[in-house]
């Protein structure tokens, strides 16, 4: 058995992109493309929650990037403590938001959405206010400060008004199965569960006008113990249509009922099973929760309207998302991680340059930077010292093997993982990390994960099959240094049976994109 | 506005159901049909773990209902104090089991299977015995107790066995993403989280022969934080094909790791979200876990593997599994609530009388009962002194309503719900139960859910729709009462808007099969 005789061609990789590069018209807005950056958070603003130069440099950034839409991050429409948070609670915001703007257009092409959020409070002690804590005028109160400040985001001159309907905010709380109100705002049906989110959206359609873009992002399911799923959220879907959302963003999860509690913190709302679904990890299926996306998308166009919906949750490349498209799954694709790692995908994509993309692995360190209240940057690809993705300099010259070549090796841990180690390479102006390739039996190499560092312990080697790898690194223009020797390891494929017995696995398995460390 | 002219007319909605009468044969076993009665536990047993009349009773009454195979309940291969639990650790058990056959087989043509199952030690303290506690040794008895199992079940006449791998049990838990062993056995790799399983399966095989069907059955998501989900099961799958398995039954969640923990009690695995998804209540969606079954189908087929996969999770209607089996997703439709509720379900669809399935309503009434270590029933639609679905007695007789009709109404309180009442309906044999229909605006009327009791509380009616409901009792024999009066209500489509405006919906919803409370 030899090795295999061909590495990854980008070119053969190169799909056709067209849908994705679609222009879509969203009342009055055209995006130039079907990639949308979806709200992060950034914890990058300061305590006073206005714009910083951090979030100046983080936006820019993605704006250098043509994404279609960019979606800033969750904006207070209260005023609140609540740490390094935007807010938009008062006009003395707006200003910074418009110089925001500015550099933001003068970067790309990108439109720009802000994202308008209102919170309940939470307390180190563990204990949290829920819905059913808020009287009528605390409701009215919610009302009237989402319309101020979709006001303010139109002032500010945003292309579009996103409210946050999704995870374990105040709005999804009183869309969630599990609000335990009685009243015309409870739990007991879903028409009053919808009532608060429906009087916001109307509040903020008179605010803003009938000329003004409207998202709305919410959770497609709660995955949570008595949540909703998809038979209610698809009536939310023609709910949200019905009173004139211009976009229905589809999230699923991030939920306090199942957070763990760590003692002494405040709960945050990613970090059980729902959490898992919002930001879904390395091991989770690709594209997971793009099902639901394709049931409210199916059921709100039969109803008639043609409301876009978007789609998110671990897609990441250029194939995938064009692929949800020419399914009909979905009308835009969301990114948040693999655009936080490279927010030059979607110029790269336009481009054919698939190959120059610096892929997301989902080792989920931005989340838990997160978490741990500290400033949100791509911890797992980005160089240590770097705030923000890397620019990619004018630098044509490859990161080179010491001399020697790289030695990469694999072998089989007693535990059935395969260790791969190798040199480090060298570049003038940085080694950015290492790309992983590997090709499973007689299929092809194909793109397992990146690392930052000379080693990857691989989990997912089978018995019976055999494994060959190659590594390059790359440089922070992109330059790729020549492939590594190619490592090959096979896995015996014979199992320990009683009676001195042996069993051979009679079948293979093939590699395949969506299946990576 | 009228009412809606046609009631809804059973002959249009008698779907062929073609392929779910196409015979399937598993090794040297063959299915009338591709209806699977999936292992549910029933308490019914004596702690001695024999076989008694209860359990007798309750299988022959599904043999009566000509499912193509019935899997009996998991029945454990090792000794153990767990209360009513059929045991198959030793040959005294054998006769126990070749009784039950004998009457099975008299009763009707379906193919027989019985689970085996090995589970790890649980405490009212809330301590759990984990798989990383087990020795070598365990292991090893496990996998002679699992062979021992086998070969006992062959000897007893079953037509397959069928070895439990999912939910919170031993080859789950060694299964798992949260397996912390460190050896070969352990978590650390997903080879060897499926040592385990690999080796009870050889020795399964060496002790039954090539010839005898084995299925698995093992959860394509765990639905856990860290948990695996499709990207790891199929792989899974395949591994099983590869080592022989005759077909794959995929179910979902079911874990003790987020089981919540009643004070002085055991933990119950179906308690947290992962339940919800192993047996999905009235609000989640139909067919809920079907795109794993798609997803793992695909995959093993794709590698050249045939073999059959079971998919189960709130699938009600024939028309519904039909549609699975059409669109390639599963080879087989597993039911559990749905043909506890009617074990006549796969003869009446035979017959082409689904009209008279009783329809179960997922009120999740057995998983409760099981919950509460009490015997399991249907406790949502059975009356209320039967331990077994009844039997239709020779009763040609329908239900009427008393003079001056059933006086249905519908009335909207405060918090959107829909109150529907009505008369008590009279039958000399006893009135079963009553099915609601529903129409929505000019729709058709769908069966959105059936009770016991005079009254159903609707929370899913929303603004600027009409609704129209009737209902019709059943007695025992199927016969149904003639149609009650149309109950009207319409709800109103405008919205609250502050300055004394308002906003009416412009659009409306259509009922579905599929959304019922």
């Amino acid at each position: 058995m030899g090795v295999p005789a061909c590495r990854e061609s980008f070119k053969q990789n190169l799909l056709m992109t067209k849908l994705l590069f679609t222009p879509l018209t969203i009342n009055r807005m055209t995006l130039a493309n079907r990639i949308l950056v979806t709200a992060m958070v950034t914890r990058l603003s300061g305590e006073d929650g206005f714009v910083n130069q951090d979030i100046v440099d983080r936006y820019v950034r993605f704006a250098r990037g043509e994404a279609g839409l960019i979606v800033v991050e969750a904006t207070a429409v209260h005023q609140s403590k609540s740490g390094p948070l935007l807010r938009m609670s008062s006009d003395e915001f707006i200003p910074s938001h418009r110089a925001l703007l500015k550099q933001m257009r003068d970067a790309g092409p990108s439109k720009v959405a802000l994202q308008i959020i209102h919170f309940l409070k939470i307390a180190r002690s563990g204990w949290r206010q829920t819905a059913d804590m808020l009287s009528l005028d605390d409701i009215q109160f919610i009302i009237e400060a989402y319309g101020d400040a979709a006001a303010r985001v139109r002032d500010a001159g945003y292309d579009a008004v996103e409210l946050h309907m999704a995870h374990a905010y105040t709005l999804s709380s009183f869309l969630s199965a599990r609000n335990k109100r009685l009243d015309e705002y409870g739990g007991r049906s879903l028409e009053a569960r919808l009532r608060l989110p429906s009087e916001v959206l109307v509040r903020v359609r008179q605010k803003v006008g009938p000329d003004y873009p409207i998202g709305i992002r919410f959770d497609a399911e709660e995955c949570i113990k008595g949540g909703y799923g998809l038979s209610e959220s698809k009536y939310m879907a023609l709910r949200f249509a019905q009173l004139g959302a211009d976009y229905v963003s589809l999230s699923a999860g991030g939920k306090f009922e199942d957070a763990i509690k760590k003692e002494g913190e405040p709960l945050y709302p990613y970090t059980g099973y729902s959490g898992d679904r919002t930001m879904p990890p390395a091991s989770y299926q690709y594209a997971a929760n793009v099902y639901l996306a394709e049931g409210v998308k199916t059921f709100i166009n039969a109803h008639g309207y043609p409301t876009p919906v978007v789609t998110t949750g671990k897609i990441n490349t250029p194939g995938m998302a064009e692929e949800i498209l020419a399914a009909g799954k979905a009308d835009v694709v969301g990114f948040a991680r693999a655009l936080l790692a490279d927010p030059d995908w979607p110029k790269k994509a336009r481009l054919g340059r698939e190959d120059a993309i610096i892929r997301c692995i989902y080792g989920n360190v931005c989340k838990n930077l997160d978490e741990n209240f500290k400033q949100v940057r791509c911890g797992s690809l980005w160089p240590r010292q770097y705030l923000h993705a890397p620019e990619a300099p004018d630098d044509h010259e490859p990161p080179v093997w010491p001399a020697g070549g790289a030695q990469l090796s694999a072998k089989l841990n007693e535990n059935g993982q395969v260790r791969l180690t190798w040199r480090a390479a060298m570049d003038p102006q940085g080694v950015y990390g290492y790309e992983i390739f590997r090709a499973v039996n007689e299929g092809p190499f194909v793109h397992l994960t990146s690392s930052m560092t000379a080693s990857h312990v691989e989990e997912y080697a089978l018995a019976g099959n055999r494994y060959a790898y190659y590594v390059r690194a790359y440089d922070f223009a992109g330059n790729r240094s020549p492939d590594s020797n190619i490592a090959e390891i096979t896995l015996d494929p014979r199992f320990s049976v009683p009676e001195g017995k042996t069993l051979e696995l009679d079948g293979r398995v093939e590699a395949e994109q969506g299946f990576s460390a």
